[in-house]
Parts: structure tokens; sequence; C-alpha cells
């Protein structure tokens, strides 16, 4: 029967499990025989342990794999990976591998998978992001057998890539499946449990740029300043801890905290209604481009983390340095109400994946895949 | 100076050494510091140790990596390339490395070589065959800074992937070289060499199909019956050893030697000189379908080992079983001379590749590289 | 505070997992911090994915590493075994590393505890076998730090080895420790759960000699036929799936199934109750050697299997063809009581074990070794 | 025939290749087929590429294998080396593998011989240093199928192991074959080579030990100025780039030129014949407490590196900072001769090596070992 089949989903950061987790759930919810080969940092104590997430999910199974250590250059990361995947592969035998994006952990699974001929699925793929992930991304898509895109956009850049129309599914990105249906929880618990004393705030979420590291402390500074000089209240998210970070906490740490609530990280229900009730949403997460329009917040995309990835009417653009810009927006935009924004889905995306691996004719695909060319 | 700058050509078989060969020694001339990274079969006693071969080129570099033992899966061979070659890379720091085509370790080094931003070339991408090694290749173009490919429609494909046109280079298959000026032997000394008694013959090469081995033997039998009945001359060099080689040996053994020279292999040179006097070239060989329409003799194109990759008219085709068209094709075509078809390069590709390596602005490239959405 | 200490039991098979599970429970009992790296053998579906025995245990942490596929050469698993022990030990920082015997998963995790200078004990060590799992399990008594050991003689192996004294514990064989107090279940309740319909019976285990799998057929015939003749049951636990297990399976096939109860494998209480209550025991199983002295009955030792590593006055020897001497022993030793042989342990292993690594001293030793000449 | 037999020697340092050197050239000119695979620190560029020197054997073939980077830890070493020469060994099928010593390669190798049952002999083993290459050194006995070892002590080391006296062979350090004959040079000719302007001199080579790197400044300082003091003139050998390195250059920097002659390395027989004309050997290398005693110069052994490695009557001992025994050695030992101490071999190692190995019966020994007790 199609629902006793293995799918074994491929995750290695807290974030991939974001948009994975949904898709797993709705599966297993659906019949399907629901396991996680659970990898990178989620592995490492230093990123917070998160496989301990991925085991709270219940009704699935749970695989482990350690595939680095800390400094480990990313090649060896992929070797590694290779070799412990496909000696799982030949243990667990799965019926379809699920793929997130871009990591160097899902490309190695996809290396494993094309070349032992098991049906892979790639979630997100088709997007740009003008770095080293965006190639991982690219050949991801090259090497799976099926495409479940955000948008059509997306679509349109994997047909370009030779992959066949019929094997392109735009389901909408999994994650706004959290924000399209209530929360579960009131804004006053969120604002009892994280303390948050304001009734009308802006969220903003500052991470750095990994080829901008020496001057993030001069971007945090100008944005801040900005920010405080609006004389409104913010909830602001600590950024990760990827290079540049530290000249950002420094920057954090002067803030005045009667108008700036700072928080390590939130539950996602509780963010999600936190974003519901937000005047505005400033930084460069990728929350602030395709989430809020969703939602309908404004938002505006600080710097060039975000650059290409969104194009929704609520969105609009500055460097942290332009001071006025931000100023503008903090006037113009705050509590404004946007309809909808759906181009990277409708909040769905979980439901029609599950519906289209219901299809028979789904498991029928030829493992050998034709370059599609482009008409023309 | 540009000329002292280190290039690093990538070498697992014969077959890719043959393409890669002219263009390390046109760029050893041209003063540039080669060296040859030989892995893969290469090493291997079964596939006739041919790394001799490469250390028989003067002027270069060789450092060995034995990365397989037989039966060894292809990923396991991925992963123990990657990390060698990763190793290598680390102690020798080439200024470009060179791969070529869709094996399993030129994907393992162009990985290594995006994940550490050494700029890495492509030979010959952009080429479709319907197997595991097309999706290779794909994404070697998607992991590599430059391609260098061997027609105009290659170079359109490896554009829809993506790729910046400035980095796509239609310098033709290097292989052409060869054969676009003299051998340097006499046919007289080719046919005393190999004991090849005909003034007028075929040139007949049949290898093995992977996905069809468990009708090569009824194919070979079909085939050579119809030569035979043609009672004209062929050389039949012997097929590779991939799975169903057997059963055409067995049928090789049966055929009447005085109308077929059997040879297991010839020197490159010489192998030239007799296609260039043959009156026909018969089988499933990518001589017959890229190298003879360029020297001008007709050729017959046996079965599905080659399909999509051969548009000259001087390239016809037929399945082993029909022996009618087979014969039309003895009849009709022997003999004949064809206009020099160059869609697959004019033989100048070593040239050409060296020419755009000395230029100061192909090293200024930016390593990271944007996805360039087809015009539309 | 010495007790908050990270123990790192390593475990690759049922078997040594019965011998560090006393070991390990105890320790947890003690107040130490008590982890599982679980590998090897254990995270194989067709060996049973024992690893679930593992996850049965509570109050302690379990990290499952796949190490192996089908097939793998013993030296592949050791180098995988490595990398990922490695990685391991970077992130888990245990204060003692403690692996088992012989086999080639304690090898590889004594090779990274060496290298990197992390305190490992080593169980058992010092015995004899005459297969490489010696050369392994002595390698590894020069890789450890502390070796407890179970009995005089391989505490004296061990000295010979270059040891320190000072290192080496002869606390006796954990597995000892069960049979030692009372088992939990009645004779009553072991013969209603196995069907066993017997009250005086022996039992008969016989496992195949990898390096005589030749002969397996003919000496489970003759052993099995001797049995037979002597009119007496037996209950009959089925060998392990070495090399000749086929052979010894279909003799099995053929014994008369009213004096022979034949069971796959049973529960460790309930197999130290039947052993209790048994008349003799007969075969080749370390069993027979270790603890059927210890529980008192007479034993009969098989051929070639267990040789050098039994000295206790109720055990005795035949060769499967050596009818006379089987049935003698069958006559003569059926049903005897001998005293306690407690040279291999008194069943207190895991307490001294415990005992030991509470002193504030153990964990004091210098981690550069000397090597200890014997006297002289 | 016994001499068309494959020999394969692992070198991974210029160290140990000048042990094995002698022996390998021995068994060629013996009609041995002779190959090295050369790996470790001889194929990095920073450790002077001595690969180079292998090659330059005549007569022998060699394989290379890169097995590392810079600042691999040494495990992950091991396991890269263990894959490597397990597909190494598939391949080229030696009859027999020499390692030498205590590196993690020989170690590596050592495992993949044991493990694929395959011929493995070992040189120097039984010796003691009390660091990590002595668990190294003694876990390659107990791999090893037959042992080569320097001296009766450390052959009655390597029966305390276990292993059969008949499989182990004193043949002597290879090394001292180089002194034992002419060196081919004149005294003259080094002079020149190394523009050493002294007629009566002593040698000084003094490396840093790793565990005592913070006091090798002072140390070096403490030596060097009492060498200074004596008013004596000294070849200096610089030290090897172990850690505490820099501290020692530092104060080579400081000497005055005219008395020390300072120089980073020297050929072999350049050394052994300015050895031979030496008035004293100072420091603290094993040429001090191996080769000064054989040739019959007085040597004195500085601080622990070489603890419990000596015992010839012509070797003394002072630590660095003993000013005072350095003075009476300096003045008291300086220009004596001693008689050849040939404790650690007579300078026929090589010849024995080859003559063990020409015995049909060396070939025969099984390759499964059992212990051997000591008696007692």
């Amino acid at each position: 029967m199609a629902n006793s089949r293995k799918l074994l989903f491929v995750t290695g950061t807290r974030a991939d499990f974001g948009k994975l987790e949904p898709l797993a759930i709705a599966a297993r919810d659906a019949g399907f025989a629901v396991s996680f080969f659970v990898t990178g940092m989620h592995m490492l104590d230093r990123y917070g342990l998160t496989k301990l997430e991925v085991h709270r999910t219940s009704g699935v199974q749970v695989h482990e794999f350690l595939n680095q250590r800390e400094g480990d250059p990313q090649d060896m990361i992929l070797a590694k990976t290779v070799m412990g995947f496909s000696d799982f592969v030949q243990e667990h035998t799965p019926d379809l591998v699920i793929i997130h994006g871009d990591r160097v952990e899902a490309l190695a699974c996809a290396l494993v998978c094309a070349t032992n001929y098991v049906r892979c699925a790639h979630i997100e793929g088709g997007e740009v992001s003008g770095t080293i992930d965006e190639i991982y991304r690219h050949c991801n898509s090259k090497l799976a057998t099926y495409h479940f895109v955000s948008s059509e956009d997306a679509a349109r850049r994997v047909m370009s890539l030779g992959e066949a129309a019929s094997h392109i599914h735009a389901i909408g990105s999994p994650e706004l499946d959290f924000h399209a249906g209530p929360t579960g929880v009131s804004l006053a618990e969120v604002k009892e449990r994280y303390a948050i004393p304001f009734d009308d705030y802006g969220i903003c979420v500052f991470h750095p740029v990994t080829s901008e590291a020496a001057t993030m402390g001069a971007q945090a500074k100008a944005l801040f300043d900005a920010l405080d000089a609006s004389g409104r209240s913010f909830v602001l998210i600590a950024p990760n801890n990827d290079p540049g970070s530290a000249a950002i906490f420094e920057r954090i740490a002067q803030l005045p905290a009667d108008r700036f609530r700072v928080l390590p990280s939130m539950r996602f229900a509780h963010f999600s209604e936190l974003m519901k009730n937000a005047s505005a949403m400033i930084g460069n997460s990728s929350a602030g481009v395709r989430e809020a329009p969703f939602i309908g917040i404004p938002s505006l995309d600080i710097g060039t983390r975000q650059t290409n990835r969104a194009k929704a009417p609520s969105v609009f653009f500055a460097d942290a340095e332009e001071t006025q810009k931000i100023s503008d927006f903090l006037t113009g935009e705050w509590g404004k109400s946007y309809p909808r924004h759906d181009a990277f889905g409708g909040g769905s995306a979980a439901e029609r994946f599950v519906s289209i691996l219901q299809s028979e004719a789904f498991w029928d695909a030829p493992m050998q895949k034709t370059f599609h060319d482009a008409a023309g």
C-alpha cells in the first residue's frame, strides 16, 4: 500500500527542520512511515544540541549521525556524510529521501541518492542567493528526482536547469503553514512568557553577513541608532553566531532596555503570534521578506543578506547606514496592514506535499532523468 | 607572471586523458606549470594501469592517488576522492584545476574546488546522455568557474543552467585536434605494424550497453552477420569490458579471419591514420559520431549508445537487428567523402584553450557566481 | 565531584553488552554519568537490531553510530569507526571510555583514546584465543590506561605486555555477576515461557568454528548422535551465524523433538535459572567453560573453540567425534554438583569495578605509560 | 622462485627511510621485487618533500599516497592511511610488507596487514621511549608477523609481548650499516662542500622535547653557553621543527659564527664521515647514543629525549643546565677513542635481513599467531 512507504527526511539544522517538520507531520498523519536522519549542527552542543527538538516529534523514528567536529572543512564534512548516509541507506532502504535547500549535508545525501538510484525529493530548490550555498542548491536540483518549490519563479529556474515540468511542484514555502492558521497561544501569553512590556512594537532581527564581517559593527550601530531615534519600542531577536556576530552583540548591549526587549530566541508559535500583532518588521532575516508579507505587516529589509529574494509590495529596502530611509519607513509604514502576499505559498505546503505523494503515479517516475531543453 | 601559473589536470581514465592531454601539452608549451592528478581506473591493474601513459608526457608533474578497490560503490569512491583531493589541493595550491566530463572523480574534484574557492575549468560540459553520468556532468558545470565546451548546443545548455555566457567558451572537442593535422605515420606503416592486409576496409567498434547487457550477444550476432554478408573487409576494435562484453567477444571469435582483422587497441596516431583512409565506420563508439564526421567519412551509428549525440549529415542510424538498413549503408555510403563537419570543433581546441588562459582578465573572474536567468 | 564523572561505554555486539551492562548499571547507581556509544552489529537489522536492548537501560544516555554496511572489510569498519568516534569524543568529552574485549570497534575506540589522551579502561584483556581477535585484544591492552581482567592468569599476561601492576585489576568476568544472586524468575516460569517439558535435562550450545567450517556438519552429526544415543533430554540453543552454521542447523532439524527442545535464544535471567537447574552442559560456548563451573554443574567442552580458556575440575573435554568420551561424560557426570569455581570471578565484578573508580587516586594516573619490564 | 617475491616497504619520514633504505637496497640486489609505499611527511612541502629521496633509489617501484594535511589530528591520519593502504594492498598484493618503528603510518599499515592476513615485518620493535609513539611501536609488534630488532634487550621485550622467539631476529640497527664501511667521501670533501673551517671540532644536535617546549629556550641557552665557554669549535645541525624549535633557533642566531658552523642538514655519507673524524658529539639526537658509540667517539647526551635508550661506556649524561658536567665532558673526553660498541648492531643489519628472507622456511610461518607465555 502506498501509505506504508518509508519517507526519510534529512535535517542538519534547526532552520531546515522548521521547513521539514510540517511536511513530515502531515505525511505521518497520512499514514506514511516517517523517519528523520539527524546530522550536522543538530548534533553539536555549541549549536544548542537541537537534535532534541527532532526527538520531540512523536510518531516518527529518529536516526542520529554525527558528521563533523568543530573546525572541519566543508568538504571533509561532505565526505563523512556521504560515507555515513550511504551505509544508512543500505540499511534503512527508504522509498523516498527528502532533503531541503542548500547545506552540505543535503548535498551529500542527494549525491548518495543519485548514485544509488534512491528517489529523492528536494524542497525549496530554484532560489538564488549568490553564495556557495546557491551552487549546492542547484546541484541538489540536478541530483534530485522531484522538486517541491516555494514560488513560480523558483519553478521556472528549476525548469531552466533541465528538470521535467511534471516533476516540479510549486507548493509554497512550508514555514508559512505555521502562520496560516491560529497559533494556539494568545498575545497576552506571549508577552507574559517573554516579559515583553510593550503594546505597540516592531520586531528587529539583524544577522551578520559573513562576507561583510568587518563592517557589521558599524552597520549594527547605524541601524540601532536609527531605531532608537524613532522613540518606538522593539523586540530584538539576537543574531546567529556567524562571523561578525560579536560586533552586533556589542551594540545590542548599549541599547536602552526600556524600549528594546532583547531575546535569544523564541518558540515558533509564540514568535508567529508576536509577528501577527507587530506594527513592523525590520532587519535582514528571511522572516522579514517571506513571512511578514504573508502575514501582511510592513517590513524593511536591511542590506544585502536577502538580495533578490523579495518582491512583495509590503517589503521596503534600505542599507543600514541609510538613516533617512529607515526613519521614513518607521514613520510612514508603522502599523499599516497589507493583504496577504502568497507568491511564496498559501500556507498549505504540507497538505499539497502529501497529496502529491499519495498519487500512485508519483512513485512510477523513472529514475533515469533526461534534460528538458527550454522551448525556443 | 601569468604563465608561471599552476594548472592541475584531473584524469581518471584513458578516455578523459585523451581529451585532456592536448590541452595540457599546449599549456605546457605556452609556459604554464602543468601537473596531472592521476586517479580512478588509471591506477588499477585490471584496466591496464594506464597511469603509465600519463607518466610518458614529458615536462609535466604527475601525482598519483589510488581512490578505490574493485567492488567499491560509486559514492564511496566519491568520498575517498574528496578527502584525498582536498588534502592535495591544500598541499599543491593550484591556480586552476581542469576536470573533464562526467566521471565520479571529476565530480569529487569539482566539489573540492567549489568548497575551497579554487578556480575550476570544466571541459565538455553541456552534453546530454541520459544516464547518471549526465547528472554528474551538469553538477560539474554548476560547480565549475569556467566552461570549455565542444559545440554551440552545449554552450546553450550550460547557459540554461544559469552560467554566465562570458565564462563559456566553445573551443570544440579536444580529441579532434589529433585528426586536424598530419598523424606522423603513413598508412603503410599502420598496416604493417598491425598486420592489416586490406586495401579497402571499414572500421567497426561495438561496445556493450550496460543497461542492455542481456541482449548484447544477439545484437553483436545480428550486426556482425550483416557485415559479414556484405563481403567487405573490416578492422574490428575489441569492446571495452563493461557488462555484456563477454557475449560480444564470443561472436567476434566466430568471424572469418581473412576479412575481419580484430585488434585489442591501437595507438592513437595509428588509429587516426586508419580512420582517414577508411571507407566507412560502423558501430557505437563516440569516434563514429564525433570524429568520423570531422574526418569526412560516412558512419553508421548502431543502437542507443550515442543517442542524441550526433547530427552530422554523414552519420546514419540503425539498430543492430535492422539488417536491411545496415546493408543499404554498406552499399550506398561505402567510400564516400563528406566535407569536414565542425559542429564539435575545428581541431584547434588546445590552441583556443591556451589563448583564453593567457588573457589576464580570465584570472580576474570573481569566485562567487550568480545565476544568469534566461532572457524572457 | 568524582561521581559526576562521565563514563562512556562502547558496545558493538549483544555479547559485549552482556559484559558491560552490569558495570554500567552499577556505575550509574553510584552516581556516575553513564553513556553508551552503540555501534557495530547492534545497528544492523540482520543481527537483530540489538541497539534496542541498550536503549532499554534506564538512566543512561545512548549515542548511536552506524559504522558499516554488509560486506565491508574489517579495516574499512576500523577506519570509519576511528573517524566517527574521534568526532564523538571531541563533542562528548568523556572522563573515561570503557571498551571490552577484542572486536574491531573496541580497537578503533582504543586507538582514538590513546591518540587523544582520553583515559580508557579495557575489560577482559589478557586472554588468549589464537585468532586475529586475540591480536586486537592485546593491542587494546597496550592502548588502554586501565585493565579490568577476569582472572589472575589474564592479569599476569597483561603484566607481561609491559603494563603497570597498579593499573591491572582482576575483578572477575562481569557476566558471572548475573549468576551470583537470585535470577528473579522461577524454574517453573522458565519452563512455561519456553515450553520446556523436561524435569531432568542437559543444555547444549554448539557454535560453528570459522576455520573448521567445512567439517561442522560432520561434527554436529557426531555430537548430536551421541547425545541422542544417551536417551537423555536436552535444551538446545541455536548456533550463531558464523560460517558453518547452515550445516549445524541441518543436523538440528533431524533431532527428535520430544527429547530436544530447540530455542533460537533466551533472555538472560531465564537462561541463568535454566543453567542452575541443569544436569550438565555440553558444547563449545564460553558459558560451558566459564559460567557452568561458577554455577557448579559439570560441563563437556567440545572441540577447539574454547581451547586454553578453561581449567576448572568440573570441565571435561572431547572432540565431537569422540563418541565414547561423550557417552562416559553423560553417564558419569550427569547431575553431579561441584563447588563454585571462582578463577574467573566471584560474581562481584561490577561492585569491584565501581569501588575502584570511586577512588580519587584512580583518576590521577598519568596518561603517559612506561613499559614495565618483568623482573628477572 | 623465492626471490621474485614482492617486498613493500612503508616509509613516512626521512628518518625511517634512513633505516629502511639499506634493507631495501640489499633485498633489491638479492633479486626481490622491491617497492616503496611513500606517505606521511615525505609528501609535504613544508617537510622538504623528501619523497624525492625515495624516488632517487634505482631499481625499485615507488607508490605515493598523500595521507594528511597540516593540522590533521593523528587519528584522522590513521583512518585515511588505513583506507588508502587497504585499497593499495588489494591492488598490489605484496608478499611481505615492511614497516619501521612507531609512527602512525606504520601502525595504520600494520593494522591493514593483520586484518587482511598479509605478512608484515616490523623493524626496530621492542624499544622504549615513554611516549605515545612507544604504545604504537608495541602495537606494531603485536600486529606484525616478524620482528627485526636492533638489540638483545629489544628482542627480550618483544618476547615478553608474547611473540614467538623463532620470529624475532636481532639484526642490529640498519643505520649502523652506513657507518660500518667507508663512506665514499673524504673529510676534505665534506669540509669543502659544507664550508667547515675547523680541523678539530665537536658535533652538536639539539632537538626540542615536545613536552618541555616551554623551557627549550632556557635549555638551549644553558647548553650553547657552556659549549661557547669551552673555546672549542662545533658543527651545529639545526633542530627539527617540533614545538619549541623557535626558541632554540633564537639562541643559535646569537652564537659566534667563527666557532659555530650551523647547517640545516647534511647528506648522510657526509655526516657519517664528519662523525668519524669528530672529537665529540653533544646533544640529544639518537645519533649521539646509537651511532657515536658504534663509531667510537665520546658523546654527551643532554636532557630527557633519549632517556633509557643508551648504555654504552662512551655515552655520558647531563641536563642542559649542568654547566660543570658539560665542561668536564668537553675537557676530559674530547678527542678520546672508544672501541666499537655493537649492542645495537654490528653494521650488517641489511645483510642479515636478506639472508633471513632468503630462507624458504621464513615464508612458511603460519599467519595465525599464538601468545607465547614467558617460562616461569
